[in-house]
């Protein structure tokens, strides 16, 4: 069992499922937004296979209704619509009665789908994982608390890289290379924390403070191939103290293979 | 009354509202999604408010569960959670004691939000208005049965509206103008119904069937000044039978005032 199996697993009786947020996975003010969406959309999986449907989540959307903490969760699940191809689905987390993520979700066969691409975006121009810059934890650095640093293995294309030194690009986009640190290789569920595992776009425009989620959607286009997942986010609006983080991932044969877009907000510095 | 808050309107009762879906929003198969969103996060913006949250959506999530029928229609609300300056909530649709569209959302106000840009997507190069092709409906045609086109003045860039004449440009991407043929000028709900009012993106690429809503999810940016919105959709990704439709919305100012995406089905020609 890989630690992010571990991280995810719940123990479901009927219509809610057990689970427990573990420290490895905290940022800044709480548990990592990624870890929260695999994991509530893994307790959604098993009733929804159960109604026929596949097991591949097609899309979510998930609000952030409060800040997780290191503990039990509780996931109650809702199958709201079984049709042909597609079913749907509700899941919400709660802590000690609180409600903390709600997540309405879709879910399909990827694999009887009909591979045919008709286009996508390609794989942006990206050095190769040797060659980019790992993020690390750092004993005494801003990274310290960030612990979910030492989950995954975490490159960065050096051109996008500069926010570590105090030189963000200012260009508003980040790429690089993601897998998890224990080498389990990526399947759907991993996608879906994945969208939301690399630091906030915000750091690239000299914004360095915690840029909490309001919502995040996103869509899974293909079951992704063992290796490397290669990772851009970008943001073309920031207004009013709002940002979207747009992510596409590509797997290892450059196949598009998830793309989410969140809301988060953000307190930019007075002079950028 | 315009006809659009006619078509939205509802009458409050507790958590539950009553509407109707008026034949002249119908669109292919079924009521634009675009005026079912409208109607739902209208009917959720009274309870929303009550909390002392301000009167704009901020984010929706849509998930489309059923096809609309012209009739009679049941929004039933929830207030998921108050925070200091945003509130969310619950809406969901029903007709005949089936769920039509889920919607979780975000309030705000974002007249309070400082209006401070610090980035934005320019407004396309597009001709004005009255340069553009304006969409009508035409006895005997395609476009007989799109009763919609009659509430909306739609106006299309000629460089992307071949499509109309069976030659589709092949870019994935239609630009425009979009206003309510009655003159009523746009606000936050009607913004919620425009990014659903044009015609699918998948007709630029010769797919000219209808594209059936699984997922839309959209950001209020600001509240829009009077006049003309302009309108970009685009997709980039069109795998296994769906395809993603982003779109953005500038006002007559040109600036940024909603931005979506939504995933859809799609049957892509042989040919294509």
């Amino acid at each position: 069992m890989s630690e992010f199996d571990d991280a995810i697993r719940t123990i479901r009786t009927g219509d809610t499922a057990q689970g427990t947020l573990g420290d490895g996975w905290v940022v800044g003010g709480g548990i990592n937004g990624g870890l929260l969406m695999a994991l509530a959309l893994g307790a959604l999986r098993e009733p929804m296979v159960e109604t026929g449907a596949g097991p591949d989540v097609l899309t979510w959307s998930a609000h952030f209704l409060s800040a997780s903490t290191p503990g039990p969760v509780l996931a109650s699940t809702m199958v709201l619509r079984v049709g042909r191809s597609i079913a749907s689905g509700q899941v919400s987390l709660h802590q000690e009665g609180q409600e903390r993520l709600r997540v309405v979700a879709s879910f399909t066969d990827l694999a009887e789908r009909a591979s045919v691409v008709h286009r996508s975006q390609p794989l942006p121009d990206l050095p190769p994982p040797q060659e980019c810059v790992p993020a690390r934890r750092e004993a005494g650095g801003l990274s310290e608390k960030i612990a979910i640093l030492d989950r995954f293995d975490l490159r960065l294309d050096p051109a996008c890289a500069g926010f570590g030194i105090g030189r963000p690009s200012g260009a508003g986009e980040l790429r690089g290379w993601l897998r998890l640190a224990d080498g389990r290789e990526p399947d759907v569920l991993a996608l879906t924390c994945f969208v939301d595992s690399f630091p906030p776009v915000t750091f690239d425009l000299g914004a360095f403070g915690w840029a909490p989620t309001i919502e995040l959607t996103g869509h899974v286009r293909s079951r992704p191939a063992p290796g490397w997942v290669a990772v851009r986010i970008s943001t073309s609006n920031v207004i009013g103290g709002f940002f979207e983080e747009d992510c596409v991932l590509w797997d290892s044969t450059g196949a598009v293979v998830a793309q989410s877009r969140q809301l988060a907000g953000v307190r930019m510095p007075e002079s950028a």
